[in-house]
């Protein structure tokens, strides 16, 4: 399996629940974390936040460029509005680099929660689309942000399908998922199959909502 | 729970192997089943051989439109191909029942396989718009037809996720999915979140290619 503990991580919407919830998982497994947000300042206050409740060192904050400049593998985890943008104005610095697309493009109406159609197929084919000198994945889409963010929960019981077409860079988003107590990597198709996995969950939030859960899933017989 | 041991459960195409497979674990769990096909001839004869192999009586053979009128709750397990043709040849019998759609609208090329857009949305909504008195659901995409088939199989380790906008509907299909030992039905989301539960049968089957798996999923938490 892939090592991941000397990569850097950047996690730009690092101040969202998503992406502080895997920051702070990945920080107490011993991997390197920056956050990034659209104020460094706001960045580095919650990663000050961070370090305190993960008991290390190895979070700082960054704007989202010099965030992306900074790691050597990206997670995406910023709202869907502005995820074209946002990806647009960091061509230069994730050139190269491993980016994990965790992004779900969702609609809420009083039915509840439907997936949004997006021309490029998914939000994870659209990074591709944007960011044709990186090696993007999509990996995430179902963590729940509050069983990442609650530290009693020591294992996370759920499975995390990784997306992509390069298989080098899936091995190793498959590591970092494997990384997380009770976390584990499942490879789970190519880009152009992201679509389904990113709209799934809104049937997640169906379901959270009918069961008073934080549902995840598992891949049977793997 | 819905009391699901006295109904009759028709399947429509029921001479293929998801079909097949159902009907073979229904009846033997004690379920009447009635198998339906365009040849009532090859329904019956596909009925004779699940009869000695689940080792029960209550397995028969129609062509489809004799087994949807003879049926309380209807499986649709067509290729996708003629679908909606089947359907709207059905309307009448299938007026006010519950029909169970498991249809996976998927092509195939070099790079395996993948989801085939859908006006309608996906092939659940398709069997709504083409039976508006039919009370549709839509279940069952994710179960192996090789293990259904495989009785030293004795517990499916699976969750059915069962789609649909009738809460009396999708809870009888929940039963239906209960009834199957190691098998749990698990309310999914409303009808229009079904595309992306159809199309994760192409990432299933990614991951049995992967994995050399049977692969299924269970929600976590519920």
């Amino acid at each position: 399996m892939t090592e991941v503990s000397q990569l850097k991580v950047g996690v730009l919407g690092g101040t969202g629940p998503q992406g502080r919830g895997l920051a702070l998982r990945w920080a107490r497994a011993g991997i390197s974390v920056v956050l990034g947000s659209r104020s460094a300042e706001r960045a580095e206050f919650a990663a000050a936040e961070l370090r305190e409740l993960a008991g290390v060192e190895a979070i700082t904050g960054l704007d989202n460029a010099a965030c992306a400049a900074a790691a050597d593998v990206v997670l995406v985890a910023v709202p869907w509005d502005g995820h074209r943008d946002l990806l647009e104005s960091l061509r230069v610095e994730l050139a190269q680099k491993i980016v994990i697309d965790c992004v779900n493009p969702l609609g809420f109406d009083k039915q509840g929660p439907f997936a949004l159609p997006v021309e490029e197929g998914s939000a994870a084919q659209q990074a591709a689309v944007v960011l044709p000198e990186s090696r993007v994945t999509a990996a995430f889409h179902h963590v729940s942000a509050v069983l990442l963010a609650e530290l009693g929960v020591s294992e996370m019981d759920i499975d995390v399908l990784v997306l992509g077409d390069d298989r080098e860079a899936t091995d190793t988003v498959r590591a970092l998922a494997d990384a997380i107590p009770g976390m584990r990597g499942i490879y789970g198709g190519r880009l152009r199959n992201a679509h389904q996995v990113e709209a799934f969950t809104a049937n997640l939030i169906a379901i959270n909502k009918r069961y008073k859960a934080h549902a995840g899933i598992r891949v049977t017989d793997v």
